[in-house]
């Protein structure tokens, strides 16, 4: 007979294409050999805790092991998400008092928050919450995110298949660009404000015949507008096009961003950023005045789902059955973590750590893996994001297009 | 014993995915059961032709059916491409004199020349100079283009593998929308200066759940500043996220296009644009204040072969082969074309016509096919193209990225 342990799972922050799977690997493993009687899920993150706003997982998925399938390839949310940042307890206490009252109610004993930094935030502070009232809920964090800025882990899941759309995306844009016998700059802006992880991943497009991108510009480093004119003009004395991939986050020496005119700053103080690829566009013209072209890749590099990691679906995947995994075993106050045992086979394990050792933290490209110049990248980091983009999502089509699971109830009418 | 009968074969106008599709069809075709002894490729267009720049194919592919496929599914042209404008030859002969010299320099009896609106323009010149010089040198146009905007032909290759693209990424950033609990507004920008075939696409992307696009806006009808607005406002109280699918040839009333301020002409006289999506953006910022964001697929639409239609590549592939068939028969001064003979099931037969009736005409949406509002598309235009996307590209992938053929030969170094 089930017990009355209930489990509940919500999704946060920005998307990725396999934060889904995550999802997946919980509810398919709460289905099966456990002892939980209900998975719920809330709709919009802690704002469907707080607004008593739960969708029942078990139905939608017991006796179902297709839709869990399709739900493993869909890309964003599921279960939608928030950018609701909880104050500390200490300060108000209002917010924990009625999501308490909802995981009474439900009688919910494990709690798993899918998210990044600021979710990893928002599970620290319940389950300190949770300690300081005696309660035996259970709190677990699972990372993603595409910008793998998480401490404490190898890699997140969400990076490698954003990383593989950028990695495929700059090698089929280089095709574009060769077929005119012209001088050519190609300015390629990527995702990434302070962690220069995805605009690495544009090296990976390099082959035998293509070495696009040329030059590399990561927020790490320091950027100059005078040195990338000049890198640019020493480009074209070995080659006609070049291709240049530049994170979105590049500041100048002082620190600030080079789209620094249209910078705003989000609820957790965040800088948000457009127009990098078009202000060095601008700047090209002006100093070079030859053919030139940004192209920002903007969301299909978080949401390009048909074109998502195989390697990076079942690491979610597997992150989700380890989190309730942890749960089951009393964990609590803990994100699931993976570590890479070796890189030739690749192979991870996965486990634990204290939640608030991870939580607004933000890990960035080693400096040693930046060449001097601070124009590309060094080998050893090809290496270690080459194992993330291998495989492909197994995508069902239907009617020409990628078959994704209905997300109706997210979609408010009015 | 093979005559000394050869083939010519170039690549003109901006890329698409199959256009190699086209080039793998003729030489598939003249390396089988054929008296061509050679087959030469042009290096970037009829520019080739005339700085003797060309490339033997025989020696590349013959033998090497591996080599053959895997061009079927190179994006862009791997022969290069140009956007050299012929001149009349009762103007200015000398750039005839020296393709002809070049033509009888190489023994080449068949020229195909694959490309758009002014390619064909090319070939008709050639073709009625040929003429007009009694040369029994045959001349065959083979269409692509992404704007699906060439006139005697049912659909351009290159079409449906764009369109397919546009309405997969629609539903994916659908998917990357509809996670937040805001309202929001997505304009998402598509190419097309004058014929709104591509934005029309995005209508695929709407299923049983997802709407999106919920509003489309065509270069074919004139675009309202003020109507858009009102339609924005209209759509939210109805839902809480409105995406928008716009062409980035969208012109008011006068005639202006929306993004006039950055508007540029190119060496045929187009006006290039760019911003449309950015103009809009601002605009909905400004009068409704809501979260908005703009998205310009940009040249990926144009060139990410790992989602071409397998429709496409075949069809392509079939119009180099008839091409061919067309010059060893005699033909000349004609494109091939082909021809819808039904929809339910989906079958098309191939013909040529006159290339004097093609070129430098310009196919645009019929006005019924668009809602009286401007606002939307009608069911006949989606099922016009739902069969153009079907089918998904046998793309091979190493390493985590789709394997194309080396352009190496494109590829300028200094």
């Amino acid at each position: 007979m089930k017990s009355e342990a209930n489990c509940l799972i919500a999704q946060s922050g920005g998307p990725t294409t396999v934060i889904n799977a995550s999802l997946a690997g919980v509810i398919e493993k709460a289905l099966n050999g456990t002892n939980i009687h209900q998975i719920y899920g809330a709709i919009n993150g802690i704002q469907g805790v707080i607004d008593d706003n739960l969708l029942n997982l078990t139905d939608i998925f017991k006796d179902n092991d297709s839709t869990i399938q399709q739900l493993k390839t869909t890309p964003a949310m599921y279960l939608g998400s928030c950018r609701y940042k909880l104050s500390d307890f200490t300060e108000n206490i209002s917010d924990y008092s009625i999501i308490f009252q909802t995981l009474k109610k439900y009688s919910v004993k494990y709690f798993l928050y899918i998210g990044g930094n600021d979710s990893m935030d928002t599970v620290d502070k319940l389950s300190s919450y949770g300690k300081s009232i005696n309660s035996d809920i259970k709190f677990i964090g699972i990372p993603k995110t595409i910008d793998n800025d998480l401490e404490c882990i190898d890699h997140t899941p969400g990076f490698g298949s954003a990383a593989k759309y950028i990695a495929a995306s700059i090698l089929e844009i280089a095709h574009d660009t060769y077929i005119y016998d012209i001088e050519s700059v190609t300015i390629i802006e990527i995702m990434g404000r302070n962690a220069g992880w995805l605009t690495a991943a544009a090296a990976l497009a390099r082959n035998e015949y293509s070495a696009a991108p040329h030059l590399i510009y990561l927020p790490e480093k320091p950027f100059s507008t005078g040195r990338f004119v000049t890198d640019i003009k020493e480009e074209f004395t070995r080659r006609k096009h070049v291709i240049v991939a530049v994170s979105e986050g590049v500041k100048d020496i002082a620190g600030t961003y080079i789209s620094a005119e249209s910078a705003k700053t989000d609820q957790f103080g965040h800088v948000m950023l457009s127009g990098t690829g078009k202000y060095l566009e601008g700047l090209i013209k002006h100093t070079i005045g030859c053919k030139v072209r940004s192209i920002e890749l903007n969301v299909l590099q978080r949401c390009a789902a048909h074109s998502s990691s195989l390697t990076d679906i079942e690491e979610a995947f597997q992150l989700g059955q380890y989190g309730l995994d942890a749960a089951l075993k009393d964990e609590s106050g803990v994100m699931v973590t993976l570590n890479r045992t070796s890189n030739f086979p690749y192979t991870v394990e996965y486990g634990t750590i204290p939640i608030n050792e991870v939580a607004n933290l933000e890990k960035k490209i080693p400096i040693d893996w930046i060449n001097e110049a601070g124009n590309d990248i060094t080998n050893e980091l090809i290496e270690y994001i080459k194992p993330l983009i291998q495989g492909e999502a197994p995508i069902k089509y239907i009617d020409g297009l990628p078959v994704y699971l209905s997300v109706d109830h997210l979609i408010k009418k009015k």
